[in-house]
C-alpha cells in the first residue's frame, strides 16, 4: 500500500491524497460504506459501484466470523469473491463488536471470550486469532485487535486498557509478519490509537502507534457518546503526533458535519453505519439540511428527492413517493433512502477533496456545516 | 386498446399476440408483476424496466385507495407519474381484497362495506365508486368490480353472486361510459367471468361477459384453493366462449406450470404475487426446477444463482452468497430473489411466445412442465 499526499488546504489541516493497493486506488478523504455482513444493507453491489462509487467498503470481522464463517469465505476465495466486490475492503477487528456485547464478554490479557449474539455459543478472540480471521476474509486493510473503551471511562481503566491494546498490537504485528495473504493480493495492518478522552493517554498512544511504522493509522474509541468538541480535541491532538505521510482513519464517525470537521483536522478515512441506519429510519441527509421523509409535510411534495442528483434515485423518485413507501413500510423505501444517503456521503467526500485541491476547503466547510445542521 | 393475434400454436389453443395502448405495446402471453402499493416489492423501477422488462404491471385499487389515497394520486397526475412507471398499468377492482377481509366486510347489492385493515375505518366500495377510483389512479386497464367467491362455494351462493357480479358489471360499464380519463391517455374496462367451479355457471357468465363487447376479458374466482385440474377445466370451458379476437386475462394465477398450462388453453395475461412472495421466503423458480435457497446444501455452492442469466443478479451473485443473505436475514437477499423470480417469469412468457410463433409450443411446454416440477 502506498499513500500520496496531493494537496493540503492552506487554512486547515485538511489533506487530499491517494492510497494505492492491489485492488486499486482510494482517493482521500474517503467515506467507507459499511457492509457488516458482506452486504451494504439494501444496496446491490452494482448500485454501490456505479451509483455510490466508493473506492473501498468496510466489513465486520465479528459478524463475518460468525456467519458465513471463515470456512465458507476461504472456500469462496475470500470476501471480495464471495460478495462480488472487486474494489478495496477494510475489515475492523471485532474489537468494537465484542465491546458492545457488554454482559456477554470477558476481556483478559490473552484475548476476549464472548458469547455469540446468535446462539450463545462461546468464542475466543485473540490478537493472533483475529489476524488469522482477517487473512481468511482477505481484506486489503486489516485492523489491529483493540479494546474500545466506553464513554465516560475511568482514567485508570482507560490507561490500563490502552497499554493492553498496545501489547495486543505487538502480537498482531508479529502474527501478520509471520503469515502470508491467502488470495494473491497484499494486506496491510493499521494499528489503532486508544486512550479515551484523556489528552495525555491519547498522546502516549499516538506515539506508540506512530512508532510501529505501519502504512496507515487509525483512531479508535471515539464517537462512543462523547460531545463533538471532545472528539475534535482528541482527533486534533492525535493527528499532531501521527505521521503526516500516512493515511489517518477515524473509526465509526459520523454525521456529515463530523466528517467535515475531522477532515479539517487532518483525517483521511471514515466509516459509519449512520447513512444506512438513518436511511432505514426515514432520515435523509442533503447539502441543505436533513429531512424526516416520514413527516406528513412531504405527503404531496412531488419534487425530486434531491435535485443535486448524487445517484439516479434522487431524481427518479419524488419526496411524496418516498414518503408513501415509508408510510406503508415497503422495502423499496429503505433501498431508495440508503442509496441516497450513501450517494450524498460519497459526494461530500469528493467535493471536500476538490475544495482541498482548490485551496477553498475552509470557507466551503463552514458554509456546509451551517447548511447541513438545518432541519428541512 | 387494440389486440392483434399474431400466431396460434397448431397443437394447442396457445396464442401469441400484441396489445396496443396509449402506454405502448404489450406482447402476449404476458405476466404482470404485482405492484400492490405502487411498488413491486424490493425492486427498483429501473431494474423492473431494464432487467425484468414487463410491458405492463398491476396495481391494487384497495391498497392504493387507502394509501396514498386518490387525492395524492390525482395531485401526482396519476399512478404512472407517482411511481415513475411509463409503461402500462392494470388495476384490479378491489373485489378480491375486500373478499379477503372476510369478517370485516359486508356484501350487499349496492356494494361492499368494509373496514380498513390499517385503522378499522369504514369504507364503501360500489361499482361506480370503484370506477371513479380507477379513473383517478389512471390505470390503462380497469377491472370491473366483482365478487370473488371462495372455494369450495355452495352452488346457490355461487349463482346468486355471479348474477350480482353481472349487475355490478352493467353499473361499471355505465359509469365508465359516463366519465372520461383524467390524464390524457385512454382507459379500457375488462369485465370478469365468475361462476366458481360450476361449468354451467361459468358458461352463463362467459356468455354474459362476451356480450358486453369489451376490448378484453378476464376470468376471476380461480386459483382460490381449487385443484389445478378444476382450474384448467374452467379456463378451457370459459375460453371456448370468450371471443377469440380479444385478450383473455386469468386473474391471480399462478405457478410457472399453471401459466404454461393456461397458455395452452388460450389465456394471454396473468398476474400473481407468487414470484415475489416466494422469493421473500427463499424459493427460487428456474427452468430446471425450484430451489429453497435457505437449504444448507447451498452453503458452499459458489455457482451462479442461475446460469440462464435472465437478469444481471443471476450471474452477479452465487447461490452460497444468496443463501448467506437469507440466513442472516439481509434485505439484499429479498431483493436478489425477487428480481430473479420475476426475471424468470418474464423470460418464460417470452419463450412461450416464441415457441407459439415457431409452432413448437406444445412439446416445449410438456418438457418444461416436467422440468419445473423438480425440486433442486
Amino acid at each position: 500500500m502506498t499513500f500520496e499526499k496531493l494537496a493540503v488546504d492552506p487554512n486547515s489541516k485538511a489533506r487530499a491524497g491517494k492510497i494505492t493497493t492491489d485492488h486499486g486506488t482510494i482517493e482521500t478523504p474517503i467515506f467507507m460504506p459499511v457492509g457488516t455482513r458482506a452486504t451494504v444493507k439494501g444496496v446491490h453491489q452494482r448500485e454501490l459501484k456505479e451509483e455510490i462509487n466508493p473506492d473501498i467498503i468496510l466489513g465486520n470481522t465479528y459478524h463475518l466470523y460468525l456467519r458465513p464463517g471463515t470456512d465458507i469465505l476461504e472456500k469462496a476465495g475470500g470476501l471480495h469473491k464471495f460478495m462480488n466486490w472487486d474494489r478495496n475492503i477494510l475489515t475492523d477487528s471485532g474489537g468494537f463488536q465484542v465491546y458492545s456485547l457488554s454482559a456477554n464478554r470477558k476481556i483478559k490479557e490473552n484475548g476476549v471470550k464472548f458469547k455469540s449474539h446468535i446462539d450463545g455459543s462461546t468464542h475466543l478472540f485473540t490478537p493472533e486469532g483475529v489476524m488469522d480471521i482477517q487473512r481468511k476474509i482477505g481484506a486489503d486493510i486489516i485492523m489491529a485487535f483493540d479494546e474500545c473503551t466506553p464513554y465516560p471511562c475511568d482514567y485508570r481503566y482507560a490507561k490500563r486498557s490502552m497499554h493492553m491494546t498496545h501489547r495486543w498490537l505487538d502480537r498482531c504485528v508479529k502474527r501478520i509478519n509471520e503469515t502470508d495473504p491467502l488470495y494473491g493480493h497484499n494486506q496491510t495492518l493499521f494499528p489503532i490509537v486508544q486512550g479515551s478522552t484523556y489528552k495525555d493517554l491519547r498522546e502516549q498512544s499516538a506515539e506508540y502507534i506512530a512508532n510501529v511504522g505501519a502504512e496507515g493509522n487509525a483512531i479508535g474509541g471515539l464517537s462512543v457518546g462523547e460531545p463533538d468538541d471532545e472528539m475534535y480535541a482528541m482527533t486534533e491532538h492525535v493527528n499532531s503526533i501521527l505521521p503526516e505521510d500516512k493515511p489517518r482513519y477515524l473509526m465509526g464517525v459520523g454525521t456529515p458535519v463530523n466528517l467535515l470537521e475531522n477532515i479539517a483536522l487532518g483525517v483521511d478515512m471514515f466509516d459509519c453505519v449512520m447513512p444506512t441506519r438513518n436511511a432505514r429510519n426515514g432520515m435523509l441527509f442533503t447539502a441543505n439540511g436533513f429531512i424526516n421523509i416520514k413527516n406528513k409535510k412531504w405527503e404531496d411534495n412531488f419534487s425530486a428527492i434531491d435535485e443535486n442528483a448524487y445517484t439516479w434515485v434522487d431524481t427518479a423518485y419524488s419526496k411524496a413517493y418516498l414518503r408513501h413507501l415509508f408510510s406503508v413500510k415497503e422495502l423499496l423505501g429503505l433501498q431508495i433512502a440508503s442509496i441516497h444517503n450513501l450517494g450524498f456521503y460519497l459526494w461530500l467526500m469528493r467535493e471536500a477533496r476538490q475544495k482541498i485541491i482548490d485551496g477553498t476547503f475552509r470557507t466551503w466547510k463552514e458554509q456546509m456545516v451551517k447548511n447541513m445542521n438545518t432541519r428541512l
